[in-house]
């Protein structure tokens, strides 16, 4: 009884004692009203992002190197500069270049009972296999601690970490978040007892058979060894498989490589505030994308939900005091390098990073805005939710922003769109993020959500 | 400036100061906190209500009347008796018994440039047209308003009512709600200017071209005369044709028709409470369906999601203090005769229905409840928010219920379960609406966050 007390009284209700106090106004409440309308109007009747998503998703998958991503990159100056943005301009960022190549295969083989290929893809970054492949007992393990204590059982065989994404929890991101260490870190833990290759389960919320990639991260001084995700109804057969013939082996073939960083870019444009040019609102996500499906959903939605943003304020003429930026980070999905990129930017230009946003979290309704600031800024931007209440937003909270605005180190307010995210790893890294799994009403309301956060921003600051 | 902080302070605030002023408590919020995860866990892990809506759909369509409806009632009788609810009965009703037949055929005729046969669907309730069908020009109209003043032009023709649903609302359901006069209202408008037929586009948010029923209501003093929906694509197409050929006919065949009332069933199971058995707790939805698609998002959803709710106090021998009840209401769509036989019960039954929730709003991820109730009651949820958030939900309201527990007179409180509903009108009452559609985490958090709210309202009463 005591804690309940204590957190509603504490946290919620004295910050809204808190603002009856300061008595915060909001100046201009029915002419932000109707803006934020126009917005979900014209987003949704007109869908402009959405058909040029649908363009850029054309152009195919968008892997960090890659000529496709170069495609998309100069698409992507193009229809800034035609859709008559102020400044479009692109940011030179090296960045790794990693090759799936065109094997990429497993089978059960030394087995009497079990005789199936199963379906995998290579992990990012992996290395690949010799020719003929590694064939190679397999153990099977949930975590590290399981492969702490049987690390004398590992030596020379395959490890198959198969601790599934946790369905049972309300957030798939939480459910994502305690299982991903399998894919990020266990080929370099399982090397250094000296297994040969690694398979995990693929950390999804579909349980169908379509295997999700994703990076891995190997240790320099251990070595590198093959690493693979398996779908999700092949990691439950190896697994049932294991069961009742402990002996079977796993023979692995995967000629992916690593070939020497290559030249790319953040490709960035923005409205010139007519006021306060030097104070920026920064709206983004990432242009790369895994080379499984297309990126409609990771991050294709961010980066066209952004550009519509500047094009929601050039649709009706609204001339922004502030710089409205919007940047299509490169090389979140392997290295980070774009984010990366623009914060050493930001660093050392004579602005002011008034906010930095990013929409990464996909194309479902509009549910919040997570903050890392101050909580009085917090404070002043909830006083706003009736106007975002329009566009599908029902709260704003103090939490995580995105990979690659969390770079930025001098920004007030660093912001995360967050959508409804119960599909999202459904599709995440794997080819089942296509273009058609978008929908056009909630992508849209993204679109039309983030433009009037930004919109509130530049007319009543933080 | 005023009127925002007269808003913001008044509504908002006011009731927070008086929720810190009257020091409401939850009792046992840590055990509150606790079952609302243990629900979400369970439904989100073992889908069991999704899986149960497989089942369900695999019968077909549940039309009033039909054999497939009662054969869905005896399954539902038969699964809630195995489920061990406490109680189960069937509640008879008597309802329309309109058939669609298996001729539905529209086509342009007497034109030199289109010939084409287009995508129709008859409304519910519609009279069929003589065997050779209507053939007659076409006048194409926005609304009343200029049928009233065109009404001289409209005698021997079919009206085509053409206005879409406003796509450019955030709400779809408001959306609907201004196109929907058309569908219910058309026929029996036109009909009285001497119109032989009336064809309306489709009301949905999907720009396809699969027609979407659902019931027109004719006068008595006034000639029934057919009415069928267009595909949004034919609608457009039609519209497009109409300008460039005005002097184009249609010719309209149909063989549907209305037969004496059949009877059926209310579907009806509870959990007898441990403590005060004559509180009621009901929730439910409506078992039948339209005979386009199979009825899983329109209201499979709602009844299995219902379902599920008793059955998650059961999996966790959560012993209710007041009695929870079920009701698959039948004839939802054609009639409310069930959603009226149930509120005839109520009327005169020793109980007292404390609560009575509908959910009738389709599958997607939960957002909140609204209330029909005195607003001590809304002040008093709301304090549930931090559990109820736990299950995806993020507000109460007061608000609008469901047409089947709207019936309910003596309900201390009317409640509508709202789960995100961008995606409600692509599939309702059309061929769309099939098992596939449905998101099983989405549809699970729904039952989760309805049982949640039964939960808190069964141990801390309204």
């Amino acid at each position: 009884m005591k804690r309940f007390n204590y957190i509603f009284l504490s946290v919620f209700q004295i910050i809204t004692l808190f603002n009856i106090l300061t008595a915060q106004t909001v100046s201009n409440f029915n002419n932000y009203e109707k803006t934020a309308d126009q917005f979900v109007r014209s987003a949704l009747v007109e869908r402009k992002g959405y058909n040029l998503l649908k363009e850029l998703c054309k152009i195919g998958p968008r892997l960090s190197g890659f000529e496709n991503s170069l495609k998309a990159i100069n698409w992507a100056k193009e229809k800034m500069e035609s859709l008559g943005f102020d400044k479009v301009w692109l940011q030179p960022v090296m960045v790794p270049h990693w090759v799936r190549g065109n094997i990429e295969e497993a089978k059960i083989v030394n087995s009497k009972r079990f005789d199936k290929r199963l379906n995998i893809a290579d992990l990012g970054g992996s290395v690949g296999t010799p020719k003929f492949g590694i064939t190679a007992e397999v153990i099977e393990l949930k975590n590290f601690n399981e492969l702490d204590s049987l690390k004398d059982k590992v030596k020379g065989k395959i490890v198959f970490f198969s601790r599934p994404l946790d369905a049972g929890l309300l957030n798939t991101f939480a459910g994502y978040g305690g299982a991903v260490d399998q894919r990020l870190f266990g080929p370099a833990r399982a090397a250094r007892y000296g297994a040969v290759a690694v398979l995990i389960r693929s950390i999804t919320t579909k349980f169908d058979d379509v295997p999700h990639t994703g990076v891995t991260i190997y240790a320099d001084s251990i070595k590198k060894i093959p690493a693979a995700s398996l779908g999700y109804k092949d990691a439950d057969f190896l697994s049932n498989a294991l069961k009742e013939d402990p002996s079977l082996k796993v023979n692995l073939k995967m000629n992916c490589k690593t070939l020497p960083d290559a030249k790319s870019f953040n490709v960035i444009g923005e409205l010139t505030g007519s006021k306060n040019p030097n104070e920026i609102i920064a709206i983004g996500g990432h242009l790369d994308s895994w080379d499984k499906g297309v990126g409609a959903n990771d991050d294709g939605t961010g980066i066209m939900q952004s550009l519509e943003v500047l094009d929601l304020f050039k649709r009706f003429a609204i001339k922004p005091q502030k710089t409205i930026r919007c940047i299509f980070y490169i090389n979140e999905e392997n290295g980070t390098r774009g984010g990366i990129a623009y914060e050493k930017y930001a660093d050392t230009a004579k602005e002011i990073q008034l906010a930095a946003i990013e929409a990464d979290a996909g194309s479902g309704s509009p549910r919040g805005f997570s903050f890392t600031s101050d909580s009085t800024i917090i404070s002043k931007v909830k006083v706003w939710l009736p106007i975002l209440k329009r566009t599908g937003i029902d709260w704003i909270r103090k939490g995580g922003s995105g990979e690659d605005v969390g770079q930025i180190k001098n920004a007030k307010a660093l912001i995360g769109y967050v959508p409804d995210e119960q599909r999202y790893f459904d599709y995440h890294h794997s080819d089942n993020d296509q273009f058609n799994i978008i929908h056009p009403r909630e992508f849209e309301l993204g679109s039309a959500a983030i433009a009037t956060l930004v919109y509130l921003i530049d007319r009543e600051g933080l």
